[in-house]
């Protein structure tokens, strides 16, 4: 019985240690855990793009394969850990990371079975955002967060703005559509509304342009417009992120007031002191 | 008479309920028909692209034609009933949406009578204007006012400023058609203006681009100043969005205060508390 | 005695009248002699235009000319009456729109004496500079007057961001002559330079693109680069122009302040009532 | 012995001149230093740049070699005369602009020992960077560093945002190479993520794009994105510029407030009076 109970907590124990060295990163082995992840990671992401490159996949398509398969093996033996060690198995397994944990892993196995195809790779190349779970121990992501949190804000205004340009661009395209006749480029409206967007967002690749003066007048009308409604979504995203930079660093511990400026000494509310 | 009065309401019981159900959304049925019209003017703005494609047209020429003589017959009769339903039916014909809703069903009727020309298409595609009626409606353009506001309240500036960059484009374009001779590209003046406003807001087709050395330079400078200027519509556009975010959300009853935190609780002009 | 000083007194009238017309615009032939302006101005735009495009010209080329001689004669008459008619004529001659009415005149008798050559062009395209001086008269400038204010004040930072651009676009220009050997589009580094500054202020026309793998990741470098840093123009005019913004609406009485919020009833400095 | 004492005295005396003259420009012989030294910086880039044109460098290699000795020995005594008059040699030496100094020079007598490369010339390309330390000297650098600090302080948020969109812009190449399969400019994901690159940050060389309709599709997508998010690192500058603008002019002397505007007058933390 002693036994038995030691032997439960010898197991606790052991995952107790392995669930602080791939999931924390305050130990010697954590940190280290974490750096030769994130070299994994990398050195995977560059294999797949490497592959992609015939004269190098001519040479050294054995040496990707077997490190492909020597990551894969590390990172399915790191996905098993992680399912064994923490509590919340479910919560883990489909929360963000945890998919993208066991996608870093999938392509093999379905490759095992299933002959290899061109969209595995995609699947491959989703490990890269694994480097977010590395960054985000490392505290280097408040900085993310605080981007995000400002596009996630203004998102809303930033979709309308789109749907605004999107509409632009397709009556813009069909008017375009009508006056180039079917000259090159032009000859379907979806082609003329691709045209529309390279050109109102100043992309401008220049495979499709304007032949006609009377084309070439409303492409500058469209690119000054273009060049003008930029502003909107720069000025949505600058105004929340004023915004969120002034409530990001103290909150009144009183009357919960989050406004507080990074030289206040009192709240502006409730006049309680803040720290 | 008895009778007629309650035919007469009826008839009036019959129009209230119409109107509820087209004009507003605060029914089921009314819901239902607002995404039935969604569906109908998506449906129809990607047939008139379909159409477009050659490829798409020479198959399923004759399901586009039964398609459109279908969804005009909805649009038809739907703008019939706005016209009987509404109480002000002059401000409504010649409102905004009263006029996009009866150029969406004119294409159709204008082609029984006279031959299908290409010119038809604009305003075939001028439908798609229709879907800020349903988001007015699903109270999804609050974010959208937002941005419209800022740009009216911006458009004196911005256009001041389109005019000192077409006045800027027209100097520099006639200086370009000096410098690079009359090559490819700069055979005239406003050709040489047409690369200078592609220039400029940093299109950069390159269907048209310098070939001298000075071309060169004087492009170097141009795309500089482009580079730089870009900041006066962000600029404009910032400071007006900062000023309506505050303004929009609360007004004080007491003194008409717009200028209220989104954290007050007092009026900071009369000292009235602000909800 | 009395007749002279009747006629002195007459032709002072007369002055008075004229300069009325030609230098304000508070009475209605001012306003009409303002249009008539204006209509000239764009008309001589429009013509240096179109006599550059070969069709037009073989065609027009007499109509141009003649019109040329009509718009020249009406402005030199208006010169004549402007220095005739202002009493301080050595300012009006010598500033801006003294020296802009006068070159407008000048291509035309200069070609009396000269052959034309290609570089009286530019002179004739500087008349439209003279649109700005009716605007000025239709108290449409004073967004303007914001722009180039807030332009003028963040000059100097420009200055320095445009002097930090360059040199790093010279170092780059010369990295990538180095790394793409003397391909197509990078013979010298001057050429290079220009492909630096291309791409730096993501125009992109495309004519020189990097060959070599290296040369394509330094491009991607250069272009993540630009993308990032046109935030520095933006940033500088927005701070610029939120501070005009405050700084024109209103100005305290008693003491000068003139930062006062739009819906402040007090100056915040004197505690001075301020309408 | 007291001739020893003055003529160490006389030593001292001679390298406090230089050291005013060559570091220092508050003498009339300072100031025409750093004339010379600009003009002898701008030159010898200047020279740079024509040797890699061709036609220049034919005719007129002899002069641009003298040209070189001659400016490098300019800048050899310079950079003797610097080490010899500092007081803390080595921090000199070891500081940025003692580096610059030196591989100013370096490559020259670099090219006495081994054959020219044209690697040197990216060494003597960065002399350039010289002109910092005259426009230093100038006062001309405070809105500079106004810039850089700008930057600096932002540098963290913008290295997370270029992090997210290089990963953005590895997974979308990646998406584009499978897409549009191997079709020319998409060969491998490596030139898929160049377009990416190109695409996303708006400059559309157009040496790759897309062929295909879902290609395209995909493209506008990337587009819409790329125009959208250029906000961010605008936003993050904008509102860090803000801050710094208010921070730089003044400062309390009692509490140590940095936050004072233009127009106050006393602190707004501790009443002090500021000037």
């Amino acid at each position: 019985m002693e036994k038995e109970h030691n032997f439960i907590s010898e197991r606790t124990k052991w995952k107790r240690q392995v669930y602080r060295i791939i999931f924390l990163s305050d130990t010697k082995l954590g940190k280290l855990f974490d750096l030769v992840l994130l070299v994994l990671i990398l050195l995977s992401t560059f294999i797949v793009m490497m592959e992609s490159v015939k004269i190098f996949d001519a040479k050294l398509h054995l040496v990707f394969v077997i490190l492909e398969i020597i990551i894969t093996a590390f990172f399915t033996v790191e996905y098993v850990l992680r399912v064994l060690t923490i509590k919340n198995k479910k919560a883990y397994i489909f929360s963000f990371f945890g998919i993208i944990d066991f996608l870093a892993i999938l392509p093999f196995y379905l490759s095992l079975f299933f002959p290899i195809t061109k969209y595995f790779l995609i699947l491959r190349m989703l490990r890269m955002l694994r480097v977010f779970r590395i960054f985000n121990l490392l505290d280097f992501m408040n900085d993310g967060y605080f981007i995000v949190r400002a596009l996630k804000h203004s998102s809303r205004k930033i979709y309308i703005f789109l749907l605004f340009l999107v509409i632009f661009c397709v009556i813009v395209g069909s008017l375009m559509f009508m006056v180039e006749g079917h000259r090159e480029g032009f000859e379907s409206i979806p082609q003329s509304i691709y045209w529309a967007v390279v050109t109102v967002t100043t992309v401008g690749y220049g495979d499709v342009s304007p032949g006609t003066p009377l084309g070439k007048f409303l492409s500058v009308l469209l690119m000054l417009a273009g060049y003008s409604i930029i502003a909107v979504p720069t000025g949505i995203v600058t105004a929340e992120m004023r915004n969120k930079r002034q409530n990001l660093e103290k909150v009144c511990d009183r009357c919960g007031n989050e406004d507080i400026d990074d030289d206040s000494r009192y709240c502006k509310i409730c006049g309680e002191k803040v720290v």
